[in-house]
């Protein structure tokens, strides 16, 4: 288990003497996507392989060893996504997927926020690079986090699924939104399928949570029921969506070739979240 | 119920549309306080009472009617924050709480981002108070959401309660942390109270979540079950901890002039937190 050594963050001695042990690992990336060996673990090299100018972010200690990674101001090509960062994410353990994914939010946060946001002037990364600071009006800048409600609408046993134009053939999901100032998440569950399916919903149900770099949120993944079946489909945000009974999300999840839709994939919470359903 | 229009919000001439019904209202505030009038109800002006520059934000459709709230550049002493507003947040119907606690968060998002924290200009309001675009790099900013998790241990019918030094006499609280790039809520609910406590903990459990407008919080409410009692408090972050059998909770949310420990104020989640464990 890795300890993220929160309360040395804030000592910068400590930090050079954690980057300066020869025990020290630096994460390797491509670009901003991982590096991982034939078995799908992460690849790390020594303190040596930092690039000049980088910023050093603590990721923690594991083993005893410190665990950096690496921020390359500018070296980014930010408006990129590679299709081969879902594979990976499907190929690595669970563990090192929250830790690279991790890493992936902060470096693409220093990479988006190098100014301040309050007077406009350069920033600084302070706090093992879990922050930035800023010498001119001493603001105080932390890496964001946004949380996104996950939800399955049910109705006599039947759950709701939706797809966005972007999603591969045939695939459905849960319907999801970012929660807004002000929201509580079973506010911001009620609200999202309110707009999106025109579906009024009561008793929200917590089910799990999981971070999803991309860039920095925060999935929760919820179960409510619906009042009545009745859609109105915001097509501005769904391409479509439909009712799924519990025999056809369970082959759906089971890959049947004649099942009602391509499931989301493993390393989802969508997926975590019908499976739940199926279970309860 | 408050519809919030966010489909509204990408349509400039329909939200002027709103602002120009005679029915629509404004916030009243006292800086970035509320306005209350003796019932403990908000009190809302026309929208003539909006200042010379300021930025109008669409909190929603109440009744048919729109309701905004004003953020005027530069206004705000942020640094002060006044001992009324929790009194004003004890008087409010949870509705409206939530409602003004949404347009503060705003409020004072707006009035520390000015600036594009991707390349230093400044950033004009859009989409209806609910973002902030930048006209240099065409960065689109959308307000935080911190989520926050605040979590009770327990072992053996008693919970973990624990102290801040800015705290009044006598109060004691349910630990709480950020949650951070990479982690589960369940993770971070460990994470702190390994840090805080140096307890480690399993089976947390989600309680319920509000938010908590200072400046823009998402409060989730969590309970888990200590491996054993053996504290490490860290006094860099807390006064002072303690376990806390089930009667001195009993005791302390009843107001007992005995009780171990003064219980946070209602509108708190903690106290949801404290009465949810003494019901379960
Ligand atoms: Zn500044
Ligand atoms: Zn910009």
């Amino acid at each position: 288990m890795l300890d993220r050594g929160d309360n040395l963050r804030a000592d910068p001695a400590a930090i050079a003497a954690l980057a300066a042990d020869p025990a020290a690992r630096l994460l390797r990336l491509d670009g901003i996507d991982p590096v991982l060996d034939e078995t799908g673990h992460l690849v790390w090299g020594g303190m040596a392989e930092a690039a000049d100018g980088a910023d050093l972010i603590l990721l923690g200690l594991a083993d005893g060893r410190p665990h950096f990674a690496q921020h390359v101001p500018g070296a980014l090509d930010a408006a990129t996504r590679s299709a081969w960062i879902f594979k990976a994410i499907g190929m690595m353990a669970p563990g090192e997927a929250a830790l690279y994914g991790g890493a992936r939010s902060l470096i693409d946060w220093h990479e988006r926020h190098g100014f301040c946001a309050r007077c406009g002037q350069p920033t600084l990364v302070q706090r093992a690079g879990w922050g930035r600071r800023c010498p001119a009006c001493e603001a105080e800048h932390f890496p964001r986090v946004d949380p996104v409600v996950i939800m399955l609408a049910e109705h006599e046993d039947r759950v709701l699924v939706g797809r966005q134009p972007r999603f591969p053939p045939r695939r459905y999901s849960a319907l999801a939104g970012f929660v807004e100032p002000g929201e509580a998440l079973e506010e911001a569950v009620a609200r999202e399928l309110w707009e999106e399916a025109g579906i009024r919903v009561r008793d929200v149900r917590y089910v799990a949570s999981q971070p999803w770099p991309f860039p920095s949120s925060l999935m929760v993944a919820c179960v409510a029921t619906a009042e009545d079946d009745a859609l109105t489909i915001d097509h501005t945000e769904l391409e479509d969506a439909m009712w799924v009974p519990r025999a056809g999300v369970a082959a759906s999840m089971a890959g049947a070739p004649d099942a009602p839709f391509l499931p989301p994939p493993d390393y989802a919470i969508a997926n975590t979240l019908f499976r739940a359903w199926l279970g309860a």
